[in-house]
């Protein structure tokens, strides 16, 4: 039995190994575009139309030839005759020759011969005729085909993340089935002590919670999670797991088995298999968290214990995803507050404290949670951030203000 | 036809009446804890086990009686003898007498008898004896039980809208199952210009892409869309819809017919059933969005124009959900940077303005796009953000530092 780890190795310098030596790339598989949102583009989306498909009024009035209106003034009107109509789906029927005008609505084609909107407000109706006050220039009030999207231009690229508005443009450009990465991760637990939720609870067992923890984590960003049950607390037994989760998912992340000191036959198991592998992190809570790549893929080897297990997820297994499908990390909720008491933490270590955000009388305030170990999953609960204690400080004093990952929001007092 | 609105409602006065008057909740409904993701709970969740539910180690090393430790120095170490061990879900089947340790790894039951850890690091092993060098308190090193979460106690709210942690505790707490509301939307389209995605689109036509934007809206917030088709520009059509979506949805969210000035058949007809209703509000893009409160229920109605439908969804939609499932709104990514160039808006009147955010040197920058109409919906895929003008201003100066809402990860140039 290991007595607890030598030397942990710093978080980025563990990413950045970790990261340069993933080959892999998940599946590219067609999906209609109302399954699309959240997932990763697997390929550039060119416009195949243009949007708009044609000119059209961006305003409520009357299309007009904007040549017949050189001159117009307030004591000399130019008077148009009124030949028809357009709505949204309605065009009007024929061409407008010099001296016409049509009514028209927000979104309805231009006629053919029309290049300009005259809004109601500058115009006055007398029956069949307009007048016109004033001389409007070309494409005065029109949305030109084109304009929002030109045919032939790069609009997604491939990795970005689809959200509720480029299915918007996707759709617009006629785009009915998009290719995205179908990220296939798998979970596997280890622990004799883990029984399944649902199950009899027997002496000195515990429910497998952090499998719900750990799918809802890759859920949230756009991965399909695959539960592959609970594996016994041995290296054959683990190895053969991982393995077997390797020939069909794009990454494996484990809990359990990678404890400081006790037994750690998971990464015994996947280090043996893999080309590189690196044995815990400076980080807390966290340290056991493991990585290592087999055969290109990334395998991520999460402390049992649940808040332990979220900061390995994020270090590990989020830039893991990232990478493999080219994104960029997204942007996530920070805020900026007073500390309510000094939290000191160890140099040469990156710390993850929970915290409480607050307001009262206008301004915040960030309450450390008093946590006594990384088991403690409720702090992620009743708390509402996440404050990172980078390895070059050995905390912060009360009353320096301090920046939080945002969990929910701010409480008022 | 109408010739625009008279005067428009502000925001927050429009917001603030529409919301006190939906007087209806969407179902509660069980489901298992792997689809609870990101649904809002129904009800309180007041824990029914003790987590951890026994003490356990919180460190490798032994398990002792704290009492025979009392006297111990480096002088004179207290001799303990070794009778067994314990690993997780491995108890140590009998009961710690007066001198007697076992070896226990993290995560073990602490045996009866037994009331603290003793780390490896601060004992000698001389074969089946340990030697200890100091006292050590009662609980040394151990999770007692309950102190992550103690029966009886309150864990999460009502209306809390789940994340994978609260799952994790959930699952700890051994709640297979959770009461979480059903929030279903009706996504209703009008628009005689509008054709399917996939359906051939005639001259004058365009296709229908804001059913997309919206579902996709709605389901990031946790709410389940059920898109009723495109219905015709007519308002016995049109009520018709609205009231028979009502019967089955706990809100309906409607795009087009509530244009400035032009056909306004989506608004006459919902106007005409509901208690409570406003026409046009004070915002650009999206004056044309509207919202009414029919039978307690809220129904919005959005622009046809998708950019002027996504601020009209933030506005109405957004806030009508939280409200129906008691949820506080999520904190949203901001970031603070240096406008690029001056930005003009009207007085009086809230402008979501589509920026694009980078960093250049070390310094963050925000850059207004150009945008011609609300009909730009790339204009929210080339940028990256919105900056939100108050109504109190008439927009920005160059180089003035604002806060912008990050849709995606800011730029690197």
């Amino acid at each position: 039995m290991s007595r607890g780890f030598k030397s942990l190795t710093n978080v980025d310098a563990a990413v950045a190994e970790f990261l340069s030596r993933i080959r892999h790339r998940p599946p590219a598989v067609e999906v209609p575009l109302s399954e699309a949102l959240g997932r990763y583009l697997a390929e550039d989306v060119v416009a195949e139309l243009d949007v708009p498909p044609f000119d059209r009024a961006a305003f409520d009035g009357y299309a007009v030839k904007s040549a017949d209106t050189l001159g117009a003034s307030r004591n000399n009107p130019v008077i148009l005759r009124l030949v028809g109509s357009a709505g949204p789906g309605r065009p009007y029927g024929g061409r407008l020759n010099d001296g016409e005008a049509i009514e028209i609505a927000t979104g309805a084609p231009l006629p053919e011969g029309a290049d300009a909107v005259i809004p109601y407000e500058e115009v006055a109706e007398r029956g069949s005729y307009i007048e016109v006050y004033r001389p409007v220039p070309r494409f005065y009030y029109v949305s030109r085909r084109g304009e929002d999207v030109a045919r032939g231009e790069l609009i997604l690229r491939a990795g970005a993340r689809l959200r509720p508005w480029d299915l918007g443009v996707l759709a617009s450009l006629g785009v009915a089935k998009v290719s995205i990465y179908d990220v296939r991760a798998a979970v596997i637990s280890t622990g004799d002590e883990l029984v399944e939720l649902g199950q009899e609870a027997g002496p000195g067992k515990i429910i497998n919670s952090s499998r719900f923890v750990i799918e809802g984590m890759l859920r949230e960003m756009g991965a399909r999670p695959d539960y592959l049950g609970i594996v016994p607390d041995e290296e054959a037994a683990i190895a053969e797991a991982v393995s077997k989760a390797l020939r069909d998912h794009d990454i494996a992340v484990t809990t359990g088995g990678v404890s400081v000191g006790g037994p750690d036959h998971t990464f015994s198991a996947v280090a043996k298999m893999a080309e590189w592998s690196v044995h815990g992190i400076a980080v807390r809570p966290g340290r056991p968290n493991s990585a290592a790549v087999v055969g290109g893929k990334p395998v991520v080897m999460l402390s049992g214990f649940p808040v332990a297990a979220v900061v390995g997820f994020e270090v590990f297994a989020k830039p893991a995803v990232l990478k493999m499908v080219g994104a960029k990390p997204e942007p996530t909720p920070k805020i900026r507050g007073r500390l309510t008491r000094r939290i000191t933490t160890p140099i040469n270590v990156r710390t993850y404290a929970r915290v409480r955000v607050y307001s009262k009388g206008g301004a915040i305030y960030v309450e450390p949670l008093a946590v006594t170990g990384s088991g403690i999953l409720s702090t992620l609960v009743r708390g509402n951030g996440v404050l990172i204690v980078p390895e070059n400080r050995e905390g912060f004093d009360e009353g320096d203000e301090v920046e939080v990952e945002l969990l929910r929001a701010v409480e008022e007092t």
